[in-house]
């Protein structure tokens, strides 16, 4: 769960050693801790020609607290920002896109340490032309690029903001410009995330987010699961962690320590979407945030793999959140402005030998988000995904050496990510101020190189 | 432009060294010659409860002289497949995906070399349920497990057919079919294919699936344009290969050596289109096919990328296509049944270090064919593009060894693909037999673990 080699790069010494031989130079990432400021310096936003987001961000931005600067009064060369902001929903063809370079290429070096590039634009399936959508659609490996490129633990990611309704407000998009901008979001990198329609609720305060949501964690006594159940907590909410009676004693520590409660529930067996529904009815009277945690792998060739490790891994990762989700909803246990977020991964996305089964299931909960999220947006509940890459947890420690440090390397942050990194993730996208975020599958992997 | 450890590797020496030390092991692929059998064996085909596909590709395969095995009568343990293809089509529920497992575990080890995985499902986006949707979106996670378990230079595909109009026959499988398990698709794995409603016209000849197709091939001097010239003649069509001036010589060489001719053209010219669409009109009179291959590279961080690198790549990639498109449609010069291909890249969908205008311009390419491949549906014109991973050119001969090494083995094929195999996709997606393929992004690339 240490990444000495880490350690050692960023005492004074391992610097050194490391810039003469070119060796991999994992920085230290900001991360959040509560009270700290969002950014740890201004931002420059800028914005191409008729662009319609640079107003509302900026206004979001300036109710955040965050210092704006223009780019036509950024002419101090040393100069560094916390975050590049640009507004490219003005770009309407591939020859318009030189906009971009002109933004960028003077700032390319000018963002602090874990400094932030964020792109906006429109979704391609709305805009109103080929050459718009082919446009809008480059913007991807623009940012891509970049968070390959900048190092240092600039992360880089492309947010499409809807024209529907009432989108692209203010309120809409501050939770996810306070995510991608604060230490909340240290591993998330090269992702393209939607902003949709939806009701978005500001909290009273941006500290506790989760104020008063009662928010139930599977899989919450032990890794993934027990971080989250913290920042759960940490944020606001009334954590209800669920596990595996063999887990029960770990469980009941991590619930303890958060004040929250605890459930033991075997969630494949038959009986427990009802029971957990009971549950929650008589103790809570609703649940605000489900989120689906809990998972196994079960690893083999698929020649060498028996029935049973098929079977318990598609029914633990996929079939059970399937079953939860329809007692919940039919019961009516999730309100308007409720959000699920399901656990998913690289695996699901890229495939893996060996994991065949777990693969698919994986798999399966991003076509649950596809399919599932339109439904729920007419409920006023949000559905979303994240896609876990390499995580320091007692499971990666035990992966042999070699591998473990490919795995670790193969990502722009040059590191593997903390638990916390996926619940912050997770925290996101459960905030009652996130309902205009549904239907995305966030990776949470430093920008892995590994994908489909 | 040679894989000296791959020739190793397929020498009897080198094999056992390999094997004793666990190294890359890359397995000499089936390509195509004239002539060949589809496949060197029979096809095992397999199908879910209710599945609607395993009839019509039943068909197709028979029509297309191939020899059935059915699952039940296939009780040889030590009987060899050249394929296993599956119809997934009736999982409509994530419990129902236990059947996989059941058609591909007990046949996990009976692939020959170069053997072929196929699995045909219905689009998740057109699945009547979210469980339907969900299980169909889980089958990607399966395939591309196979993928890299598999080895031996198996390929592994999903394959989705549109439930719409008169889609799903065997006329609109069989193209997809015949490359798919064909040596043409040597290099290509882990790929998700969508077959559509569009009117495919089978060939007298399927040796010749161009025959009489007038066809333009832009860089078509060397390295992928020439291959692709050289592979285009031998399937039947009268080429156009086009190059810049400077590339005149190799240009004429290629043009005279395919019986094709030679125009020289910087696309970028003002007035280039028109003068294109001019000389085909008067030549031709149509275009049936178009491939826009032409491609250059000014690799550079941003910071250190002056504005000419920028725009060039912008230029050449991307908006020049766009213009070309524009005037040969205008003019009625490309007609019903007619094809556009254009080539991506990995680095437009994965991103890359130094190339933040390449991989913009190739992310571009992948808007385009999202956004007018449907527009074009409407004139019976399809649009596809294909993405090439590592392939072996002079330009990658020049990339220094540990990288290149890196790039070659990162593949389920653990070797670099050749130009042919990036043109027998591109030649695919040109048959007159193609028409219900459109709107794909098909990676030649032996399923490089590089994605997004």
């Amino acid at each position: 769960m240490t990444d000495r080699y880490a350690s050692f790069v960023q005492s004074g010494a391992g610097r050194a050693l490391v810039k003469r031989l070119g060796l991999p130079d994992p920085p230290r990432l900001r991360r959040h801790t509560p009270g700290d400021p969002l950014v740890p310096g201004p931002v420059l936003l800028g914005a191409s020609t008729g662009g319609r987001l640079a107003e509302p961000v900026g206004k979001a931005l300036t109710a955040a607290g965050v210092e704006l600067v223009d780019p036509a009064a950024a002419t101090d060369a040393t100069a560094r920002f916390a975050a590049l902001v640009y507004d490219a929903s003005g770009i309407t063809d591939s020859t318009g896109l030189r906009q971009l370079y002109d933004f960028f290429h003077p700032q390319a070096r000018a963002l602090l340490p874990s400094g932030r590039v964020i792109v906006l634009g429109t979704p391609p399936a709305e805009c109103g032309s080929p050459r718009e959508a082919t446009a809008q659609r480059a913007l991807e490996g623009l940012t891509r690029s970049i968070g390959k490129e900048f190092g240092r633990g600039v992360t880089a990611q492309l947010v499409y903001v809807t024209r529907d309704g009432d989108a692209g407000t203010p309120v809409s998009l501050e939770s996810t410009l306070r995510f991608l901008l604060s230490g909340r979001s240290a591993y998330v990198s090269g992702q393209v995330i939607r902003v949709g329609a939806g009701t978005a609720a500001a909290p009273a305060d941006w500290d506790r987010p989760l104020d008063g949501q009662v928010v139930l964690v599977t899989g919450a006594a032990r890794g993934i699961g027990a971080a989250l159940a913290r920042v759960l907590a940490r944020d606001g909410a009334s954590v209800v962690a669920l596990d595996i009676p063999a887990a029960g004693d770990e469980l009941a520590a991590v619930a303890n320590e958060i004040g929250g409660s605890a459930v033991q529930l075997d969630l494949t067996a038959p009986d427990a979407p009802t029971r957990l529904a009971e549950h929650l009815a008589s103790r809570h009277g609703r649940v605000d945030v489900v989120v689906h945690n809990a998972g196994i792998t079960r690893d083999k060739t698929l020649g060498r793999m028996d029935a049973d490790r098929w079977d318990s891994v598609i029914d633990v990762n996929l079939s059970s959140q399937e079953r939860i989700n329809d007692v919940l909803l039919e019961r009516g246990l999730i309100p308007a402005g409720g959000r699920i977020v399901s656990v998913s991964s690289i695996a699901g996305i890229a495939g893996n030998r060996g994991q065949t089964n777990y693969a698919t299931s994986k798999a399966g909960v991003i076509g649950l988000v596809d399919s599932l999220s339109p439904v729920l947006r007419e409920r006023g509940i949000s559905l979303n995904a994240v896609a876990p890459g390499f995580i320091e947890t007692r499971l990666t420690a035990r992966i042999p050496l070699m591998i473990r440090e490919a795995g670790r390397r193969m990502n722009s942050m040059a590191q593997g990510g903390l638990p916390v990194d996926v619940a912050e993730t997770i925290g996101w996208l459960s905030w009652p101020a996130s309902g205009a975020v549904s239907g995305n599958v966030v990776r949470v992997c430093g920008q892995s190189l590994l994908g489909a």
